[in-house]
């Protein structure tokens, strides 16, 4: 049964057909954090991102793909995503266990040319045969190749959208424009966030932004209009006004590995701004699986009591 | 009951077809200058343009996208325009209550690598999904990329036009050919202004022109032919009059937010020259509401009495 | 009625479906030359290439797209070739007035970076849509991007064909393989109208050719075979032998605005050169409207008497 | 009659459709392997990659197309691969005796520019005309080309699926990111490895990696986390753990012409470390046919009781 | 009737089509060589590739497309190759007369930038109006475009062959990596056919080699294999075997234009080392009517009798 609160968020996405607004309701409705309005997504596109070893010998464990579906379901989470080869590896076997989410591009670390963009590796008719409740997608606002990623996204939401999946993308700034400092300054996540919910989407992903400020034109007017950024629950509570004062689905990443009370800090920090949640991959598919699922739970029950 | 000008204005799109005459018509025939021939369209695309924070946070109604529309509408406006994102906020809210107009490309300022061209973010069937009026389109004539640019209107031209669409296209010199100055001169933004008529479009939005010369063999004949450049409403005549003779929808853009005793008489300016109407984005949204109603008002008046 | 010397020509078509040589025919049987084989056009692209106020100011009745369609009907050309808006602004008032010829790719002159390349900025669908007879299309030979040009009207062309209408080509050779004397090298000439008659479009308009001889190996054979290139006539004749031994519709260009006698002296040199008419933008719509058509006339008299 | 091994491998692609499931079985149940979850593949692409001489001259009978089926066929292989033209000069004539496998790209070595991606040459199309089990396709992780190549491969396994076919990769890291000794590190193969498991294929074909360690990132973990490198049976088992814990079929290349006791000293190696079988190019064609089955016999008897 | 001969032929492209054969069958039971299994065909894309005087003048009856028609037919040629302009020009007046093949993609020589690649001009569909028995193309290996003219003639020939054409590719080793002595290396030569060959293409047309090594790495293999390549007759042997082993018909270029005992020198040297044929352009089209034709019956006599 779909909660007041779950009700209230599918309004906000009022030009949406019955199809995707039903897929965003599975994700909203399933797991530990069911009908709250709040999501903990697994994400696990580093084997991609940075290969087998750097990703999985941590916890070998996760080098079968099966594991990211097992920790996903016990876990509770929301949502499971990955890229076309992982989720085919157990969509059939654990078929109506928990919403998936493939990611339709992809980066690799080994070539090290060139502006940065990802790979489109799949498609929204490869996530239909999958049985996903949504697409996946990377944008890097600030690339020199951004617009061609821009173009991507628009023509895959559409595709999405006419075809009932709903539309999640990770926009991460990064590229010769923007100082390795820029790339989680307040005024560049806040823009990166507006960016994707411009271009239409259901679910944005960004990084915990710090107090920095990159654009010199942007830093004059947080200044005069003294938008306060000086904690991370501020600063969230900048994004989630950055994306439609508040009516679109903000999610954070949780980063690299780190300690776990670093973690829930982090995450604190993020609910108290009102984030919608998180999603978790390093942290979660790194750490032997019962401690996963403890730091997994932990970290929903602050976004449940936020 | 669609008047005598708004019948002549159409008149001069006779080669359109049925749907896009009316639809044309619908925004000659909406809000506070219905039935003038005159339009004052609220653009709202600066978020993508300028992230959050520098459009927004001036005034911070202004984050939740259902404020433009309820601006734009209160106002009186004949459209309110904006990227997916924003129109797909409201408008199913706001079905029927204005007419719409889809901005299919943007640009961010985070990159700053290559010469000046838009994303492509929006399709024509994207339009037709969201009850829009109209397609806008941004292009750079100067630019290294303006090629491109001219082919992707002149393709999604034709699809608007063949399913009943009308065309808005913002016409803005830039680029690595032309000066900073030579981005407003009024040379160059005559021949944007005609460009943009010769790939048939029905709405041509340019900023007003100052009587600065770019272009050497243009000075000439400004010269020789002793072309009247000298006030603003001069030199809004002269693109009035490149824009086919007057016979083309020709706007100017209120360009960046500044004093409403500046913005009225740069208004009275284009309109003692002829122009059709103006697009105000950053001067009424980034004013609290009844000041920025109030000012749209008045610019409507003097439309309305030219 | 066709006359024999326009069957004469039709026959030389012969691989080309009944539209496409009706189209043909519809542009041969036009105006004062009707039936002649001669085909003078009036082509008012300059407001996309130089811009308005350089096309128009020094007629400013030329401001208005009206203007042109009446120009080219009084003076009875065989046709009226401009780009898509300025086509449109008259196609339905003039229907069936004077064929028309749809410019379907446009330069500007603002950007002034690359190699040669105009926009393509319509389809052939427009020029039915319109109601043309033909499409027209610049090539630049000896560009950089001149494969890509090719390409692109090879593709329109073989649509064009199957869709029964005509097509018309520009072939200026430009780009930085060539001097700027070598633009209208008679080598280069001969050389860029082959290349269209290649592509197997149907009418080929050219500039007239100097004595200039640019490329190496073709001087060599133009001194071994002792072709006559020493006057106008003698280099029309060797650019109308390089159309297929005279079996294509070969026009040149008047070019840069002049003197009415350098001009008819111009004209009597391509027709007793065995040209089939000539192409008069700037020397004719530049004039005041009585001025232009007599020069008009005198030039179609030149034509209908060769 | 498929046997359990061959049920249990099937049995880790349960996303994959009856068809493409059939054609791997195909695969697995063809020739002196059959049956057993090994693999020995000939694939002859070394005309297009290194030229006709240096390929095929050490054994001239092997410039004939039929010398290659012939060669798979009696030494008793799972499967031939090859391009195009090969193929279609004996795919009539072989029908039915041996399951092939259409290289859908290719490399020349004449050209020297630009960073590694091979020529798209064939298509799926063209493998289900020709009767092939499979599609084959070379991807170089570390190319700045490789997003380009990795969204080819997407598309084109897409298309094989949905259309009963299954997908072999060659995935060799190269370019100018990496070292000549990096292209065969033990972190960059596996990584290489882990990415075509992630686009989705069904057969993954790497080289056997060296000790080397080209990433410092990747060097670390390698170190703290003590996985295993110092033999080739070690690395192969971390290649293998690499591809989804082993539940996907890799196996590796044959690598440059050498001695026999060299070569099996190798297969050995792999065997140990848990490969699934070799794909075997020059050592086997460009030895004299007997001396090549023999050969090959070997190398299946090594596969077999490993 | 087809000969025993033709009929073998035709045995080596068992993959093809019963349309494919049976214009592969047109072409070989053609003209004067009809039934012997050889070939001599006319070529003109001189025009386009050299320019109207350099190709003509030395014959100015060739300016007219209608001379090379009968020129062929007269010769008893098996097919007559062009662009598409030039067999427009008689396609219908010399309908089943002979053999035509249209050349899809031509170059220019006014432009000299970049690396080497034709532009495409023609389509398969487009042969298929003419009544063309086989479609054209030339690819230079060695090119740092090479890829994309691989990539445009796989899918050229996939569809050519889908609809019962038959394919020629001219493969001209050129670009960059290559020395100008290296276009003609014995090694490249062979190496461009065995491309030729792997893409699947019918007939293949070199130039005739030289005894020079380009690569270092062939340069090895010839010499430590021994491989005769001292005559000319040796050289082309070794090309024929490249091109599966003879399995394909390879045929020589003419080249320059030249005296006739050293055409017919060259001419007995190829026939000698196995050819199918020559393909004659210049050395034809450029000499007197029946000074061409008896060297083209001498030519094919040659061929006839080896």
């Amino acid at each position: 049964m779909t909660t007041k609160r779950v009700k209230e968020i599918l309004s906000w996405y009022s030009a949406d057909n019955a199809g995707t607004k039903a897929n965003l309701a599975r994700m909203l409705n399933h797991g530990r954090l069911a009908g709250t309005g709040k999501m903990v997504i697994l994400p696990v596109d580093q084997g991609f991102e940075h290969g087998p070893a750097r990703s999985f010998a941590p916890n070998p464990a996760a080098y079968d793909p099966r594991y990211h579906f097992e920790l996903a379901i016990e876990a509770g989470c929301n949502a499971y995503a990955a890229p076309l080869g992982f989720l085919e590896a157990g969509a059939a076997e654990f078929a109506g266990d928990i919403p998936l989410i493939l990611k339709l591009n992809n980066s690799e670390t080994l070539a090290k040319v060139g502006e940065p963009i990802s790979a489109v590796t799949g498609s929204v008719d490869e996530a239909l045969r999958l049985g996903c409740a949504a697409i996946g997608f990377t944008i890097y606002p600030g690339s020199g190749e951004a617009r061609t990623a821009y173009h991507q996204i628009a023509e895959l939401t559409e595709e999405a959208k006419s075809k009932g999946l709903a539309v999640v993308v990770w926009s991460y700034p990064r590229g010769s424009s923007l100082s390795k400092e820029g790339e989680t300054a307040i005024d560049v996540v806040a823009y990166a966030a507006q960016i994707a919910c411009q271009l239409g989407v259901h679910v944005i992903k960004v990084k915990p932004p710090t107090a920095h400020l990159e654009q010199a034109e942007a830093k004059k007017v947080y200044e005069k209009e003294k938008i306060p950024i000086g904690t991370l629950a501020e600063r969230v509570r900048h994004v989630v006004a950055s994306c439609f004062a508040g009516r679109r689905i903000l999610i954070f990443s949780g980063g690299a590995a780190k300690g776990k009370a670093e973690i829930l800090e982090e995450i604190r920090g993020t609910a108290d701004g009102g984030a919608f949640g998180s999603i978790m991959g390093r942290n979660s598919f790194q750490r032997p699986r019962t401690e996963a699922i403890e730091l997994l739970h932990e970290v929903m029950d602050i976004f449940a009591s936020a």
